[in-house]
């Protein structure tokens, strides 16, 4: 019996984490990219994918929904509650296909946005009969250092800088279209991680 | 690099299951079952562990914090915030052995009690130096159901039956002693398990 779990999925290292955590729990492990269409940044989290030997797959979400999260950006000068927005929208959409059982993302338990508390995750599971499974959610900061290190080559940048495939990437970019500078909603020093490959897979 | 992690013990399938992920990360897991010397109910933790091939040892905690425990129970009427206080007394136990750098346990998303919030994590990681690791904590009922009955042969029977190991079964028997029914402090028919052995190590 197959255990087919789907995996939201950026190319970073907490996503990348979880990945492997769910492999070695036994899981067969679909990574999803999500995207708007308007860049083709999924295509990071797509090589990435390729190099660690996962299947991958590009999910579109409708662009009224990163409409939306640029509005709330502009409103709150602070991209917050437009991440968790977009994020609650991505884990909607897996968890809607039909043949999905198991969602999973790589949301830690020091993580302010995007993040499900208790009654937002059971209300996921139950609206759409799914399991949520968050692989990091129980480990600290130290843990997952210990284990991206041992497992990953990791290159870490400034997001702005980063080729990247998270929501932040056509956020910013959206964003930038309507002549509002990313800069001025962003944090300024707001560090990134991208994997690019293994560094050890059996540890 | 051995990466030793110190692992909250009871002979119960949520203790076991995370025990189980924990060795499939990568780390050298050592289980501790906590006693207060009243009773040798160590040791049905210690026959599963050492059926299932871990490494075990008994951590004596000073029974005043039972005591205590067990007033709070007379107290309330109810065992939550004993048995709470008794987890916080075994988890700071554990951590402050010196060559302790990990510490874990078997509590889930769903668990009121015992459970620490992000706060009382974060200080437990920060007072003694130590990463605290909830293999659990990310997982929701149907997942941890899916696992453990891939993994364990398990016997399921109320609380006041089963032959386990922990902190329950010595607090009933202190209330007991004081001549206080615990049928009247803890919940009528409350579920426990116990893991008998493997059915499948590797999933």
């Amino acid at each position: 019996m197959k255990m087919e779990v789907y995996h939201l999925y950026s190319g970073g290292k907490d996503s990348s984490l979880s990945a492997w955590i769910l492999t070695r729990l036994g899981y067969d492990v679909k990574l999803v990219t999500i995207s708007f269409g308007l860049l083709d940044s999924w295509c990071f989290a797509k090589e990435t994918a390729e190099k660690l030997g996962f299947d991958h797959q590009i999910l579109y979400l409708p662009r009224e929904i990163l409409e939306k999260a640029a509005g709330m950006c502009m409103k709150d000068r602070h991209p917050n509650s437009a991440i968790q927005f977009i994020h609650e929208k991505a884990l909607e959409a897996v968890a809607s296909i039909p043949e999905v059982e198991r969602v999973s993302d790589g949301t830690r338990r020091d993580d302010r946005v995007p993040f499900l508390d208790l009654p937002r995750a059971r209300s996921l599971e139950d609206r759409f009969n799914i399991a949520y499974i968050r692989p990091l959610l129980g480990l600290g900061y130290k843990t997952i250092k210990e284990l991206t290190e041992k497992l990953f080559v990791v290159e870490i940048r400034e997001s702005e800088r980063l080729e990247k495939s998270d929501y932040e990437v056509e956020l910013r970019h959206l964003l930038r279209e309507r002549g509002v500078n990313p800069l001025e909603i962003f944090p300024k020093s707001h560090h990134q991680s991208r994997v690019l490959g293994w560094r050890k897979k059996d540890i």
